[in-house]
């Protein structure tokens, strides 16, 4: 067993010790979603202050509202969330490569069939420029999808990894 | 503002006045990533004993791998992870629905030109039957893919919603 997964069942058994949450309902209680990034500096839970039980929380490379689109169609349709918390960051990996960048880096790490997977399953790696404007878009992104009806309330918003605090954009 | 955007701004107001973890650097510390659920009863960080700054953290509709894989192959080829922990969990909304139930919901909600949006986009929701055996697959999958190298060491555990506790399958 590795050192991360020997750290993941002790982690379990201190939590599960004094766990008394296990009634809880399976749609949020505050029938909404936070889609943020993935980056190992952001504590959704605590950031953006979010109980247990009351939120959907996507998570992905870049907070790419494209990317989780599948999951918020589940959320929203299946389990009655009406309100997205999109919120990038600063100093976000994704604003500092581009698709071919990472093209190459896969084909000198892990060959030419790598790529070729790569290729055959079409796969953008949706990095951005432009940390505001990145926000902006994936608001309108979801805006203008017939998959997003016009009930559901949808903000933009930036974490700074340098100060703890969240501003909104849009 | 929505009651919710005001949860956001005051619980960033006073996680930012206490924050004192600014300095932590965009590769993730401990060179893992944690792959799960957007289920709103999973609290990643205290369940599975992630500090800030040392794993991504990946969420979507039922912790899929396939769905995951953009920001996997950026985490460990971009980032220098090489350790993945995925966990699926009792509970999930995945397990009780198929791709066309999720088809019939959205034509039934939203209308045909939300569903002509699913079909040009070729979205599967990508639900399972069985837990874990999902758990398997996708270990599996990412075993398979070229685009992860033996070199990563990956798991695939369960998170008990009823008791806290996360437990290995494989």
């Amino acid at each position: 067993m590795s050192a991360i997964q020997k750290n993941v069942e002790s982690a379990s058994e201190q939590y599960s010790s004094t766990f008394t949450q296990g009634h809880l309902a399976l749609p949020p209680a505050k029938k909404y979603l936070v889609l943020t990034c993935m980056d190992a500096r952001i504590d959704p839970a605590r950031a953006f202050g979010i109980e247990l039980g009351d939120a959907h929380v996507i998570r992905n490379a870049g907070a790419s509202a494209i990317d989780a689109l599948r999951s918020i169609v589940i959320s929203e349709q299946l389990l009655g969330t009406n309100e997205i918390i999109l919120v990038k960051h600063t100093g976000c990996g994704m604003l500092t490569f581009e698709n071919e960048d990472a093209y190459g880096v896969v084909e000198k790490n892990l060959g030419a069939e790598a790529v070729a997977e790569l290729k055959a399953k079409n796969l953008d790696f949706l990095p951005f420029p432009k940390l505001e404007e990145a926000v902006e878009k994936d608001v309108e992104f979801l805006k203008a999808s017939k998959l997003v009806p016009e009930s559901v309330t949808i903000s933009g918003w930036v974490y700074e990894v340098e100060t703890g605090k969240t501003r909104r954009v849009v």
